[in-house]
């Protein structure tokens, strides 16, 4: 993974303030990898280290795997899908559509839709054995609405197809919720969360490695890449991404202030993975106040854009409009690649397409529009993953989830909580009587 | 449709300006609707009172039609798939994946990235008669880059199944274009767009009647909920929604600006509309000019969210972030039902949903937001469609399109055209050699 931030308009005198405004931090992330504990908003950091529970996670996978399997249903919401389905979705999702004979397949019950709910029923109604089924319930507080109310119907109509619903169900929560304890009671096959890494950043826990790895994903590649970028991101030179993406995104708070932080990548089988990323950004920074109770007047607003689809559709607003944003590239050179013919059937209409590589042509469209940005003065950072295997995406994951920290600490604000989503909370349990 | 403003906050003097002001917009447009021509930039909205062009598309389509019929390939990108894939997801695709066995399925090749080129090849792998597929390449210039080359790719890969692939593509272009007159000389088959119908506002012309209707969707429903709420939103009384709307968004632009449009749906089959609304105001509005040569300083950013998805991954800065966003709540009663088992297998976690429609726990949470977005004094509108068949979705499109040709005039800008857009096409041709 490589960061350039040549295009990102933020001055060398303000890297310098950010590293030394960070460096006492990065000094306690680094003492909190080194307890290995979870003692710590930021433990989530020593997930790709910790074998205990990743093997237990794996060991989990191997005991509902079989060559039956057709489903995985991950009934959860937020934190509790949002990572395993980038990662899914990176890998295979964004395309099983096309590949309706690929099995397993993923899919995702997050919220609770009725015509959503309908279609997963007509899912369960083709089983015809236990072995190809597993519905994965991950639900940190054990008590997330929508979670329990679609594992709720799942389970009943799954009854109706077999005999022991629940002996293809595995339960993903705290330890000691009331979810935990139902589970522990009623001998439901069960995987912990540590207390302290909230679903954002949990993907690296059960929460992402139980479905990734049933699915067949190779979760320990996946691991090994986060724990690598990890190290790259503890360090304290200019080399670490982590500070340097924090610090530019800090940096467009003040002055001019930008609050759109839109995240372009070029592969539109990362869409999911802006969403992870939406979600990471929007809960850690949205807060009302700082830590020192000062009002926070500027936060950036997630967004995620698909090269090249989205510059028929935004580029003319990234383009033409305000400068209210700051934008990072995300591509990847090595993906598939596809030739055009070089014996065309509408020959004229487009000029030096001819026998050219598909990704070639989407490299040409990238630094086209990174050329435009410059142009502009449009402020950007350009990241380039090696290719989007396993490795890539945890090395992603986990840059981006240290640099949210860091953000949060230069923003001065909590980003391990999310009190104002309890406010709509109790307007729903009023209404829901 | 319903909308609903009493969270705007607007005043009615706000309102009541903006009537005044859009007067004479709203005559022109009337004039337009008169005149039954293509002649003027706002004409798209004689689309859906055009029996000759829409008789056009569904004729071609019944000519293509057959019970053989596997898939239907939209080659477009921009405006030239976005409103097709808005009714389609809305309609069958946003659940394609759990249903492989209902055919015919629509698939888009929009970017030209490999990977989907790749696993669009797969598809046109498993054809063994022409009667299974349809490409309709969508170009309203003729030459655009990614939709010509997947175009090529995707033929190639058709004459290794088939003898004259060119016999299952439709063309649909612009009159006189190159792609026009080569479908012409080759005698392929193909649709014209008309001259001053913008790629965002042309989905009630061939560009979206022929693949809907070819999908099986009723296309005559969607022409006559656009046809009423055509004659709604040129009314002058306060029960004109386009005005409405567009006085909200467009107060919100001044005092405190708000900069951020989110448009925030309870059903996630509608997240591809929110994908075409968020290109119609972006290009739309993303001008740096008013039509006399001052500065615009603030457009609206448009972003989609699902509900309740997102309120586990933006609610926490919807609710606790800066007041920089207007929000239109999209949701609809009647859709499907699916009850919550009353003898439950997970009980004493959630309270007060035993036996419930899934429906009315939505229902629940969307109020539930809506009232903490009231107490949290964030504006909003609320959106209620009648349902989301084809005739309210013509009723949502056809309500947008003429908002934002308001939106357009209110701000001052040529809402019709995307200048800044050439920007990267320049630099990425110098790229391509």
């Amino acid at each position: 993974m490589k960061l350039d931030t040549q295009g990102s308009r933020v001055s060398e005198a303000a890297f310098a303030r950010s590293e030394l405004r960070l460096s006492a931090y990065l000094e306690h992330l680094r003492n909190v990898a080194r307890t290995k504990t979870y003692a710590y908003n930021e433990s989530s950091i020593n997930l790709p280290t910790d074998t205990k529970l990743f093997d237990l996670a794996l060991q989990t996978a191997k005991k509902f795997k079989n060559r039956h399997l057709k489903f995985i249903i991950v009934v959860g919401i937020g934190g509790s899908n949002l990572g395993t389905k980038a990662v899914y979705d990176a890998t295979f999702g964004a395309y099983d559509v096309m590949h309706p004979e690929r099995l397993p397949k993923m899919l995702f019950a997050d919220t609770c839709d009725p015509r959503l709910l309908r279609s997963l029923e007509d899912v369960l109604k083709t089983i015809t054995h236990p072995d190809e089924i597993v519905i994965n319930l991950v639900s940190k507080s054990g008590g997330t609405t929508e979670s329990v109310v679609n594992a709720e119907i799942l389970l009943a109509t799954l009854a109706r197809r077999i005999t022991h619903p629940e002996q293809r169900l595995v339960i993903t929560t705290d330890v000691d919720s009331k979810l935990w304890k139902l589970a522990e009671e009623k001998g439901m096959e069960h995987l912990p969360i540590p207390d302290l890494v909230g679903g954002r950043f949990s993907v690296m826990s059960p929460v992402g490695i139980f479905p990734l790895a049933l699915a067949g994903i190779d979760v320990k590649a996946l691991m090994k890449g986060a724990q690598t970028m990890r190290e790259r991101c503890l360090s304290t030179t200019h080399e670490n991404p982590a500070l340097t993406s924090a610090t530019v995104i800090f940096a467009h708070l003040h002055g001019h202030p930008k609050n759109i932080n839109d995240t372009f990548f070029f592969h539109p089988e990362l869409e999911s993975l802006g969403k992870w990323y939406r979600q990471l950004m929007g809960e850690s920074l949205g807060k009302p106040k700082t830590r020192s109770k000062k009002e926070v007047k500027i936060v950036p607003t997630p967004t995620v854009s698909i090269g090249s689809t989205d510059l028929h559709s935004m580029g003319q607003l990234y383009l033409g409009g305000p400068n209210d944003k700051v934008t990072t590239f995300v591509s990847s050179k090595k993906t598939a690649h596809v030739n055009v013919p070089k014996k065309r059937m509408l020959s004229g209409l487009v000029e030096n397409v001819d026998g050219k590589d598909a990704a070639e042509v989407m490299n040409a469209i990238l630094h086209g529009v990174i050329a435009a940005y410059r142009k502009q003065h449009v402020p950007f950072m350009q990241l380039e993953l090696d290719d989007l295997s396993p490795a890539s995406l945890g090395a992603f994951l986990q840059f981006k989830m240290i640099e949210m920290m860091m953000l949060g600490e230069l923003l001065d604000v909590n980003a391990f909580d999310q009190p104002q989503v309890e406010l709509y909370k109790i307007e729903t349990k009023k209404l829901l009587v």
